[in-house]
């Protein structure tokens, strides 16, 4: 198919590489100047990528973002045909997912949401889970461009479906992960060595991918980024927003927010968002040194 | 082994029946009259029941049971006699466990404490993982009765820590849940059926033993009580009071707490503790009856 791609950053650059290596015909583009795929076109602006194009595949890192790819002096919506697809892989609010949509069927266009799990690993193994949300047809069509990057499409209902599904699952993590930093801040404190309190969480139905994932960096407190901690933040922001739009009470997330913020403040926006746990550390007087395996 | 087994509720009895039927000698008392198990002699009195035991095995539900079983009238502590173990499988405060053990070993016996995990089903299958804290020689002794009621015994060191480590997992519990709940409600406020979104749950890194666990209860609403929100709720105070011993803050934990508070105000203690989801759902005006799968 021909596909144009926007945004070429963590998640974006190796999806777009797995569209060119499967033979699609791809052309990309990035705010950042200077990227490029093996084997797909590069355009200088959103409009370009998109002109002529069976699908408009976005992947950058919020809201506004998209708003901007879409409809700015240079978006897409300039260009766009009846029967194209716009399909999402950000991560944004489902209430501005649904509003696009609707602007982007007034040109006879369609729209899917899709965002993704799985990480950079995913992303670059072709291992991705879509989490989708739009018409039945029109999911369909995309089939082979989702098979080229992912291992599975899960479909969560119409349009936005997939963001809220998605925003549920991230708070689920942000949630799993508070929890496992808690209980580990607290056994250390009271003297049980970490990995002997591993050897309970892996034992028992604590377990989980998360501790899976996150254990192997905490233990050896490398907090380098994997899913940094301002991209965490940014999303609870999204369930808090969806939360009070929907009129829903969240009290352990809104919590969690709260620690985000202070993190955020001692600076450790740019560290895995692992790195509240040396937040819970310090305010419990714990030397994080001695606490390093 | 010559055992007394103390306290036969839920988890109690069931392993007293272990222990019995592997062979050992088991003599057994519960506070409330008239419980049995089936081939073991049955006494009076905690000092009766104790009397001339090798090792005397408690499970009751919570620190001051456990010390009227040692130091009431008729407590353990009046007939404790050099070499005697004492092994504690309630789930009771880490610093009245350390109390407990000093006054023991005052009378030259050894204490172990050992809380467990694995739920009824465990406790009758034989299936528990013993969580246990003590002095190593003293827990080999007490190898022959791990090993007829469960299938793993974890030791996390010196006494206290077994109680310590069971906080911490059950802390973890309760934040995974309160996210899976948390997620739930807004999720599904937001239109994604329920079902739907298990299969993300089910697909990616948040799916825990927990979710496995609570996920076919809570879509059919079924808050009959597994573990009942009281004596979880009853853990959680046991952890922020190890907290504030230990000067730790636990943010997260403490909101749920507060969830917990209001779930008893509502009349949910003896639900399962699962039930604070109906109360999420309340707060955001769904009607429960209309998600019932």
């Amino acid at each position: 198919m021909r596909v144009a791609f926007l945004g070429l950053g963590i998640m974006g650059r190796p999806m777009a590489a797995k569209l060119a290596q499967a033979g699609h015909e791809v052309t990309v583009w990035s705010r950042s100047a200077g990227k490029h795929v093996e084997g797909a076109r590069t355009a200088v602006s959103p409009a370009e990528a998109a002109r002529g194009a069976e699908v408009v595949w976005m992947c950058v890192s919020d809201t506004a973002a998209v708003e901007r790819l879409l409809f700015s002096v240079d978006g897409v919506e300039s260009v766009l045909e009846p029967g194209m697809i716009v399909a999402d892989s950000s991560t944004i609010a489902p209430s501005a997912t649904r509003k696009f949509a609707e602007r982007v069927r007034a040109r006879g266009a369609d729209y899917v949401d899709a965002p993704i799990t799985g990480s950079k690993v995913g992303a670059e193994s072709g291992q991705l889970i879509f989490i989708v949300g739009g018409e039945e047809a029109t999911i369909a069509r995309l089939e082979p461009l989702f098979s080229a990057m992912g291992k599975k499409t899960l479909h969560m209902g119409p349009t936005g479906h997939g963001q809220s599904a998605k925003l549920g699952g991230n708070l689920m993590i942000s949630m799993i992960f508070e929890g496992f930093a808690e209980a580990l801040t607290l056994t250390s404190k009271l003297g049980v060595p970490r990995e002997r309190f591993m050897e309970l969480v892996n034992a028992s139905m604590i377990r989980s991918g998360v501790s899976d994932y996150k254990a192997p960096f905490v233990l050896r407190h490398d907090f380098s980024p994997n899913f940094p901690l301002r991209l965490m933040h940014k999303d609870i922001h999204l369930m808090l927003e969806a939360a009070r739009e929907a009129r829903v009470k969240l009290p352990g997330l809104e919590t969690v927010e709260e620690i985000y913020e202070v993190a955020t403040e001692e600076g450790n926006a740019d560290l895995d968002y692992a790195s509240t746990l040396a937040l819970l550390e310090k305010w419990a007087g714990i030397d994080s040194h001695s606490t390093t395996s």
